[in-house]
């Protein structure tokens, strides 16, 4: 039981919690509530910290109880000071961040150019995860992934996913996949055009799109047929068409 | 030229931009930024006060400067006190609210079944309209549709659409075109169903889904494959996927 604001594991938890690069500095990432932690139980992440609130541990499930290496718990307040969340979460886990990986060259993969918005990097994830494109490239300049407010968004997606940050376009050469990127002015209709699979599909910031380093990279550009008029699609959005366009070419192949 | 923080316009339309329903009770939105209100006048519509800011006014576009009935300019700190945003923008419109619309019976329509995210709304009426979907009709309990937040996730799409608010599940019963709902456990998959078109796409509650009084109202529940395994996809993402393959079905016919 701990009661102490000024705790240094708490401190370190509240600098987690709502700093969206803490974890780089403390190589650790915080997973607020039921379902995230469920999500890194189930793929094998053993939790080095386990933090209830006083007012949910007598009724924790035996599972969540006996998951981490360590266990606290703290009063309903310090969570709720600690939390990210309106509504703060019953519990939560501290996990080691992942070790870094190196990129996978043949990998079926989403590569993220400067995507700003968490929630579409979380939607992201999550579209990836879903259509069996096993690694997420993150270029520097896009929204940091294990950060809480991707977390949340990704809703697990980050525990089935090998994620690889801070590369620059060139370090994309390695890949051995063929490129693919939207553009709105470009190219072949996706409806219309054999996709290659496994493959990587950039997907760029909000307001500038996939960046020219990118774009000269490009085995394929495609654009997504808006038979509505001229309105551009969310990037994430655009994501999952493209995702699931490319999952079904694998399928019907 | 207005300097008092207590004008009484500029009281108003702070709170237009802090309270997402704020809307309803003046009859009047908020515009900021230069694309929210490209937008607008792209559509036709005519604002009934631009508000400036002193540093950009000299400058600002004639077509802008000449748009509203009244142009009010501002010191940048009132700007930046009525804002919503981290980087206030350098002008803005007000808008009368569009007048309530009856349901189009027979329209190609999106659902909003309680939809609680202001980026997740505003990303799938983007979506809407972009893959010919006339009408959105938001039930009770969906985030407002004019809110602040929904209009910038929106980028202009609220313009191009008929939007309808404030349903409830029975008000249904007068579309004459089928309604389409996913599920993650039950119907065909999606790429191997004739879709219907025109048709009304209902989509859920982030947690929740869609809920019982859709689901048996429905002509068609379809599920998307997922051959990278059971991570659940965002909402805005799966309407993206469902409206894109409605959209197709249209072009292929």
């Amino acid at each position: 039981m701990v009661t102490s604001r000024d705790n240094t594991l708490l401190k370190d938890l509240r600098k987690l919690s709502q700093d969206n690069t803490g974890y780089r500095k403390q190589g650790r990432i915080w997973l607020e509530g039921d379902h995230l932690c469920r999500a890194a139980l189930a793929r094998g992440f053993k939790p080095a910290v386990g933090v209830f609130c006083e007012s949910f541990w007598p009724v924790a499930p035996t599972e969540w109880a006996q998951a981490a290496i360590k266990t606290i718990v703290i009063p309903d307040a310090l969570m709720a000071d600690i939390s990210g969340l309106e509504s703060p979460a019953r519990m939560g886990f501290v996990l080691d961040l992942p070790a870094p990986v190196a990129l996978a060259p043949g990998a079926a993969s989403l590569i993220l150019d400067r995507v700003q918005d968490a929630g579409n990097v979380g939607s992201m994830l999550r579209s990836a995860a879903a259509f069996g494109f096993s690694q997420v490239i993150a270029l520097r300049g896009t929204a940091a992934l294990w950060s809480p407010k991707v977390l949340r968004a990704g809703m697990g997606a980050h525990f089935a996913l090998q994620l690889v940050e801070g590369l620059a376009p060139e370090d994309l050469d390695a890949l051995t996949v063929p490129l693919l990127v939207t553009s709105s002015h470009q190219g072949f209709f996706l409806h219309q055009q054999a996709l290659p699979m496994p493959c990587a599909w950039a997907m760029g910031h909000e307001g500038q799109g996939v960046g020219d380093a990118l774009m000269t990279r490009a085995s394929l550009k495609v654009r997504i047929d808006q038979p509505g008029g001229e309105e551009s699609l969310n990037v994430a959005a655009a994501a999952a068409i493209c995702l699931y366009a490319s999952s079904l070419a694998l399928t019907r192949a």
